[in-house]
């Protein structure tokens, strides 16, 4: 987000419903928000039905009044559009409005976001409301951002949206015989002769994947109804307040929306961030570097993060002493220049009446949760605009890719366990790990400001990009691709002539076939340069590859392709073209890509054992290092023999220090 | 039931299907009925396609002839309305007849229970058959009760319950902005304008538990539907025999319907009783000892239970030689005055052909299940009257709640492996192994009767229901409730302020926080007191616990909440409050609930090992102690210096006594 | 099939789809084809829609050309209609002829054979293609076979389908009094007055096996509309070359038709042989045999098997090298003359596009797969017609029947896991660990071909083959029978009076109970005659039986019923009828079968490890010896002292020989 220069603070708060309150509770909330720092609230996410009780008919006195008191307790404002979750009037009065599940079945009122995207009506009303919203507290002071909807995502299976479909067919391939080409629809007799003849599979014609590329295109043709939805509203909020950004929030479940797609039609990425018990730091690691590609690196925002437990964990364990600040210090060290939460007052009753807030049903603030919202308000507040104008500046990029994503686990083969996301979080982690920055990078990112390039498992490969990693290679960049690369095009289409197709001649190999191993089998990687050969485990998927101008720098260690390349290496122009044929243990990656940024000069700034995350902001005259201890353990660190300034106790500071658990330490240095 | 002066026995026999069978059979029937001792059937259950061949025209002839039989074999009756499987006609002639179920679905004829109880002409046509029946057979001398229908607890979501539904909550919440506040529909903006506006909670509008508030009010909604279904055959007989009890059988599976609700509108508790091969003799037990609650401690018929393996468990295990008694008295010894079995010969054909039966498809008399429920039929006789006047006197109660349960399984957190009859289970079970008899307890139930009472995990705090509490406490009393008490009102919404919220003053206690452990996980109890600190395992849910008027009897052993309460003691008026913050391991609740009944004097007749199971009833002058071994093991008892009768053997016994695998004994004593 | 004079070779090849390539691509196919020696392709199989765009309207010529150039490379055909994937435009303009599934829901177009069997629609438009097919290619000189449609086995309940099934019941009993009577409605009130009171058991009406016997009559009903389906295009075929077999192929997933009911109107059996990569080798012998047994020994048509991994597999592990040539050989050592694959060319898009293929998308002919094939095309060609004429000779039947697999599995009861074909296979297994031949028999094979006969699991006795077995054994044949034997009639009634029912008299026995034991839990067999009193581990179920004039052969060692008998021997007439009252393990039944057919003289070619299978065909005047072994390792087969001929070195052999993995050796001996 554009740094705001009225406002030179991290952004503290989160979402309020004081429509759930009597006013004497949010008195109280007034007093409670000064004592813990927050200076921002997101409002009315949920409150459509009671801002319009019917059709046209708005009621907006009571929102004016909470954002009277917001104001005079100088408390600023993302306000959301209340179109989530529409009135029931509206889904009663117009039927068209609820979505059709994939299984054919209308759905009847009740849930968020469960309305049909593409339905007139709901865009009709929710157009109205937002521009009512916009006409009334366009000038409002507190106003920082609009916040539109809420965690879109909801697939529908309606007549609107098969018919759309179609005419989205239609205007994509413009004639039956070109989609027929690219759907390949010789296979098993789906030959068309009319657009109208093309169902949105769903689980009345596609029980087992039966249609991969018709399904990739419904995903398409999804955001782009989504993306559509979303500017519905966002137009008109631009057209009242050209200055305010707008945005919407990206639930943590990022993968039914090409969320590179979404966010281009937005002021600003905002997500959700859930992370579950037992997902290692890492993971939450990789989403936030997701969402700082989403706008090529600028700052995004976290628009919620549980300030204790969740509900809707299978096992909603209590979020640790401190871990609060661990986890809100990560996302700012990623990139992230708000740290905003779900929720501020925790409602008693619905489905997450269990969930963590800051005020919780005890309404005390002598809680250990209160006491730890109130620190990090302060702190954050102590350290003013630093974080704000500082950015992450990584030499390693991992390419990542939504419509890769979708085709790869609709398709049928070669194992069932195919996980995109987890698979890139291997190659993620082995960068992490060693305490090396990572910008995730977009197939339109330009390559050229970066030493190394990992791209996992690319399966399609769409038009331009072979050519693209090609000259980012001869240029000198180190490329490390894997199995499941070069195998499709955009239609789900495979290459014609021997795999990776058209990262062949680049990578110096081809594959002749994939074996799937259970997940109980697993063969080894040989090094061939080391005389101890010394072994990794590797499973999954093995590629046999044939050498064409690579060589190999390692074999696999049994199996009938015993002796056979599992990794090569290719020089091609001044760089070197790194292919990984099957999947090996995080250790051998760890190993492969410490020693690959070694040769390019990319180090980290300190050693740390796992779990000890350290992040590198720059501004433009200083240097910001995050030490974030993500254990429920000490951890020393050794600063070497420069000195630092430790931002939180303003000391000078070198040498080993100690981090208590799940604490954080920043780190400032002269640049 | 009300003892039956005519007929001083335990009722012996079961369901008994003539309908299928030829008139040889029949005949052969009664011959076999004498030799087991059968003296009671019931019939029948399924013949209303049979008995009403199509609409108004009536069959009884070959029912009159089976029941002139049973007449002159000196065989009793429960004449049971046909209801529960209407004939094929009526579903054809009026589809309203048939449910839709939870998927929106409309279903087609077929399976038994398989109407919509709010069905206007279902309605209609039950009464009119069982006016029919009751007409006809009002005066029959075998007539000992009326069984209406039979397992009720099929849900509907049709549009008749749709508007039920609405009506039910017009009448419950008088108008809508009383329900949008005891629902808390803000939360999520479902804020309604009229009754019309809501729908039932179903797979179309409700993935995930999403309105508990709704569904809460849909199970209350369905148990008065249900309810309503089964008075509407009810009333009709009681008019025409005002001195015949009237009552439905209660499926094993007991939780869609409020059953204390259920059988307040019943003149007698019936059950069907079908224990898994897996269960500890334990489970079968406390629901036993909840049947026995329905009525407020009177006595209930077991309606239902296997002479042998069900076809229809996972694994239809043998009833092992002897269990059938074992299980038959264990029925008794909590309070049955039945002992009746599904069923008297088994069917040839359809699901439940390969169900046990006394005859088999063998149709001989020399089989060990033959042999087995003859026996058990000749000893019954001996009893005479014996165990149908004595009552169980119990100084533990233990809460038991409908609601309760629903809600608490309905809540989204803090764990998904919520399961209120395993977690009362937990608690019933530390008594049942000390050999302390429990009463289970309505909310409703007089608590002055009892020294100690436990309220596991009494999520819900109706109103009125804190303070009754708090006078039993007051009183002398000592109670014992849990993690997740006290946490919400009748509409699930959470208390405002501190949990236990108005358990609070008498616990002397406030709970922070709820962590929730992974199943893998656990913590430890370590008790204050003990200068061993000795730790027992706990887990599931730890809470967080400040003291306020309370001592902490145990602390936890590890965690960031090492050394603070988890449970604790707060001595209130004349009496204790206990409270247990977490899950404990059965040793220790074993320890903890013998402690506290010893410091009240309540103690065990005598001590067994595990799986040999006490039971005492008292009559007007003497005592009955029934000692069933449930092992496949024989099993000494040490009676001590007393003498006491042996019921079976008719001779005086002391010292140790030898049980036989599956054996029973039962002694009397004077009072 | 019948021995093609013009065409003496085992036919090679496969599924061919060049409607989704261009003329250069099949060219270059034509070329491979040559190289690889393939002599048969079949097509095109999926082409509906491009051979008739709109309704009557038909576009032959390009499939005119490709037969051209197939004829000009002597490659021949099975012409297959394509009617198992209609067009779109057919599915759109009758909707009639789309599905309902087993959840009432209407199908929308899509998927293939995802059509309405009983649909006249589709029915009068498949006649159609089928006969301008006929009509236009009847001449054709490569047409050896005309391939209906493509793996049968869609279950519909539309309309259409419930009211055939109505007349379809009414045709078999004729009143709705005798159905009520074999279906034993009175069982929870099902009593029907009318043919029209009848359901389809479905989702809607039967959650939980409820009405075996109506599914029962369901599934015969789906074989017969099925039947009839593939009849209304084949009476058609044959009208125009009658002396050309018309066959479809079934799938691999063979449960849902009775394919004996099924090949009953083809001229020749068809399958798609798919083993799992988990799959034992006596698996897909089990199999082959069973397609051996669809014409009465006749060979049959290996109509599809992968050359290389599927897709569609959980886990898609390569073929080793060598494997395709195992089982194909296998196929033809178990009465196949055919080896033909899916595919000749790999699918660049679809569901499939990672199924092996003959020619990857690598279009090369230096592959492992291209290599393999080529080597085997070859070897066939060698081989001639020697394989053609021979026939298998086995003195062991094993008795399978689809109606008493679809009976065993629809029943509720002893046990969930019961599984016919895991069963039968535990003991075909014990035939095929001693080498030893079987034929699979229907209960109308004529049994007087054998010397010894297994009935596992012969749960459903039809009219007559009580009797039949009787004679059998009267005449000196060995029978031995199972648990879950004589317990039901043909529509699922169980016999009145004593298991085994029919069977009771030739096997001196009754069984009073049958114990389902859990997974983890275990009995032991007891040798009665042996001294060393060996255990043998058994479990699943365990019958009590009661000698009458059988004598026990083994004991159980545990539980209540230790020391009765559990398996048990009746000398009938000149023969022995065996018992065996519960599920042994592998060691136990290898030891048994073997001891039978020794007794009865039959015993192996040669003794060899598991896994290396043996396989003999005799021709007029040679034996043909297949040993073929499935190991990733070597395998020694003594041959001992006799001279053989090896087939594919030409030279005389005796003695010790080794195979090298996954090799086969074939011996030819006069006879």
């Amino acid at each position: 987000m554009k740094k705001n220069k009225r406002f030179p603070f991290v952004f503290y708060g989160g979402d309020y419903n004081p429509d759930q309150w009597d006013e004497d509770t949010i008195d109280r909330d007034m007093e409670l928000f000064h004592k813990a720092g927050v200076n921002l609230v997101t409002l009315p996410v949920f409150s459509w039905a009671k801002l319009e009780p019917e059709e046209g008919v708005y009621c907006f006195e009571w929102l004016d009044k909470i954002l009277e008191k917001l104001l005079a307790n100088h408390i600023n404002v993302f306000l959301s559009t209340p179109t989530s979750a529409q009135p029931a009037w509206l889904s009663k009065k117009y039927s068209e409005v609820l979505p059709v599940d994939i299984a054919g079945r209308k759905r009847t009122h009740g849930m968020r976001v469960f309305f049909c995207v593409n339905s007139k009506k709901y865009r009709e009303r929710a157009a109205a409301i937002a521009e009512e919203m916009a006409k009334r507290y366009q000038n409002y002071p507190g106003l920082l951002g609009w916040h539109v909807a809420n965690e879109y995502g909801t697939y529908c299976y309606c007549d609107t949206c098969q018919r759309k479909y179609r005419n989205w067919l239609k205007e994509r391939y413009q004639t039956v015989e070109n989609l027929n080409n690219k759907w390949n629809t010789s296979f098993w007799g789906r030959t068309v002769y009319d657009f109208d003849e093309i169902y949105i599979p769903s689980e009345l014609n596609d029980d087992y994947r039966f249609f991969p590329a018709a399904e990739l295109d419904y995903m398409r043709f999804m955001t782009d109804s989504t993306k559509d939805c979303f500017l519905n509203e966002a137009e008109i909020l631009r057209k009242y307040t050209p200055d305010i950004p707008v945005f919407s929030n990206i639930s943590g479940y990022i993968k039914k929306l090409n969320q590179f797609a979404m966010t281009d039609v937005m002021d600003v990425a905002a997500w959700d961030n859930y992370p579950s018990p037992k997902d290692d730091p890492s993971f939450p690691a990789l989403k936030h570097d997701l969402m700082r590609a989403m706008k090529g690196g600028q700052s995004y925002i976290i628009a919620e993060q549980s300030p204790n437990q969740q509900n809707w964990q299978p096992y909603n364990k209590l979020k640790r002493p401190g871990q609060i600040r661990t986890l809100a210090y990560q996302g700012i060290g990623h990139g992230a220049d708000t740290c905003l939460f779900f929720q501020m007052r925790q409602s008693i009753g619905g489905q997450e009446k269990f969930h963590g807030a800051m005020i919780s049903h005890a309404d005390r603030e002598d809680t250990r949760i209160f006491c730890e919202m109130s620190r990090l308000g302060k702190e954050l507040r102590q350290l003013e605009d630093w974080s704000l104008d500082a950015k992450i500046k990584s030499d390693v990029g991992i390419i990542f890719d939504w419509e890769n994503w979708w085709a790869l686990e609709l398709s049928s083969g070669p194992t069932k366990d195919m996980d995109y996301l987890e698979q890139v979080h291997k190659y993620y982690k082995a960068f992490y790990d060693n305490n090396i920055s990572v910008d995730m990078l977009k197939l339109t990112s330009d390559f050229s400001n970066y030493k190394v390039i990992v791209a996992p498992l690319l399966y399609m490969i769409k038009e331009g990009v072979a050519e693209k990693l090609e000259i980012f290679v001869k240029n000198g960049g180190r490329l490390i691709t894997t199995y499941m690369s070069g195998l499709v095009d955009e239609n789900d289409r495979c290459v014609f002539g021997a795999y990776p197709g058209k990262l062949r001649k680049m990578l110096g190999i081809w594959v002749e076939e994939t074996d799937a191993l259970y997940p109980e089998e697993s063969n080894q990687i040989v090094l061939s340069a080391d005389k101890t050969k010394k072994r990794f485990r590797c499973g999954f998927l093995c590629d046999q590859i044939h050498l064409e101008n690579a060589e190999a720098l390692a074999v696999y260690g049994q199996d009938f392709y015993e002796g056979t390349p599992c990794i090569t290496l290719n020089e091609f122009g001044d760089g070197k073209a790194y292919y990984i044929g099957t999947c090996p243990e995080a250790l051998f990656l760890n190993k492969m890509m410490k020693s690959i940024c070694n040769e390019c000069g990319i180090g980290a700034s300190f050693e740390t054992k796992d779990r000890v995350e350290i992040c590198v902001k720059e501004g433009n005259d200083c240097k910001l290092i995050f030490i974030i201890n993500h254990e429920d353990k000490k951890a020393a660190v050794n600063l070497g023999n420069e000195d630092y300034f430790d931002v939180f106790s303003r000391n000078k500071i070198k040498g080993e220090v100690v981090l208590n658990p799940y604490d954080v330490m920043i780190l400032g240095s002269k640049l």
